[in-house]
């Protein structure tokens, strides 16, 4: 569902995209991109962030004092939440973007927290020693990855031994909604077409387990994260289908329409149809992936 | 999923299809159907009974002595699971088939269970009175039938004012996998198409919410039953994926060629990729709905 991220210098970026700023280092390389760059795309991911919540983070708990890792931490919507759950740890949270950073600093200033550092990061090239960290958490980052599996294995070389990595990663293909509409599936579509495009996989969820298990580590454990919304749940009609999901592929129009993946009048419609679901007799399905794993000796 | 269902007289049935003997009276003619003809069937459902169980009867239980209607018991299979969780309350199981009552009868008498009375009755032409019963409970019926709003309206006639119903149904639009697979995918569709040739929705379960509404119940509550199945799973991975899921798909080879749907090659690809999904590396997603509602005076 992506974080806001911005590579410098991009002027304008596709809405949708990947492998984001992450994956340009060595993997495959990319003009521009983001989710998050305008105002409209920032509240979509902070609506997202406070939407989900509970579903996603009521059990991101680590233990007391332990020193976290967070990869990929965008405008840190997710780190405000884990941070404030988990106060006595101490929080890394790198970003590619030196512009994402600043949002996710200034965040984290206004909710008076002090158990975070930012620094810019990138996975494909981590300046951290190896076993420095206690814990990694990652949120949102692989589905924007040409090579996750790279990354997830670089996250265990700075993993202590004994540590957990922590993956939290949504899945389109896991979206369905009523009325059922062609034309809305089409759109979806569009979005996961042109993530792909950019070397990134809008499917990524439902690989976790083999993800987590090809980077070496073990006592993997997946489950299913899933947000079911219908009229009887005003807030997240609001807060999930409206500000989040549709909003986020409304954002892809352009560069779908520009790709010829639809045509203009089929694209309304199904943005049209999107929106339909959420009425009274309306009802959208989607599900996020959370994983744990466990570093092993080798 | 289906349960076991017989027409009398039936010499070979589709071994998926709808809708079912139940929608015969006045819906859609059907000259013959049903999941759980042959021994393997009967075995597929007993498989998905006992895999099921706990996630999607975990919480039915129902208040003591509470007299309770099963429309659409079938075979028996979630007959044996409520009955044996609500031992002080009384079911009356219905089902269309004499065939499957008997089925059900005897796998009732060896459980040495005495709370279930089974009959014949039809869900559009019940022959019990008004407010007759405290709570109703419907598991893999509405998939079948060509008027879902008037069977649930039905039963909410036969059902006292106070008195819940309870709905468990699947969805085959929830089904994805990894890896993924176009021709697994065309599979899967191949017994959503056959099942509304015959009157019914293979995609029901997303629609419960607003089915239970139309049908005139109050406080209706809907959530989703999520089945996520890896290779740290493998009960599931044998009791679902396998025996349950693939199975089913399976058995509709005959009818999904017959009618062209698709060409056998391809068939036996995309089998061969569903079974894929059971390997070391494979992942499998299915969801059930369960809904729950309460009849108030209008």
């Amino acid at each position: 569902m992506g974080k806001s991220r911005v590579l410098p210098g991009a002027e304008r970026m596709p809405s949708c995209g990947c492998p984001r700023d992450k994956a340009l280092n060595g993997y495959k390389k990319m003009s521009k991109y983001v989710h998050g760059y305008s105002d409209r795309e920032s509240k979509r991911l902070q609506d997202q962030a406070d939407t989900l919540d509970e579903l996603l983070h009521h059990d991101t708990i680590f233990p007391a004092k332990s020193e976290i890792l967070e990869a990929g931490c965008g405008v840190g919507s997710q780190t405000k939440i884990i941070a404030r759950k988990n106060p006595s740890c101490h929080f890394t949270s790198i970003d590619i973007s030196e512009r994402s950073l600043g949002i996710a600093r200034s965040l984290i200033r206004k909710s008076r927290m002090q158990n975070v550092t930012f620094q810019k990061g990138d996975v494909f090239n981590l300046h951290f020693g190896p076993e420095s960290f206690d814990h990694v958490f990652v949120c949102f980052l692989l589905e924007h990855l040409a090579d996750p599996v790279q990354a997830l294995s670089n996250l265990r070389n700075v993993l202590r031994t004994g540590g957990t990595i922590t993956v939290i990663e949504g899945d389109h293909g896991s979206a369905y909604f009523y009325p059922r509409s062609d034309a809305a599936r089409k759109t979806i579509d569009c979005q996961i077409k042109l993530q792909a495009m950019h070397g990134g996989n809008a499917l990524i969820g439902r690989e976790l387990y083999p993800l987590l298990c090809k980077a070496g580590f073990s006592d993997c454990r997946v489950g299913p994260r899933m947000v079911y919304v219908d009229s009887s749940k005003p807030s997240l009609v609001d807060g999930f289908i409206k500000n989040t999901f549709a909003a986020m592929i409304e954002g892809v129009e352009h560069e779908a329409l520009s790709n010829s993946l639809m045509d203009k009048s089929e694209w309304k419609r199904g943005i049209k149809d999107l929106y339909r679901t959420t009425e009274d007799d309306g009802v959208f399905c989607y599900t996020f992936f959370k994983g744990k794993a466990v570093k092993k000796r080798q």
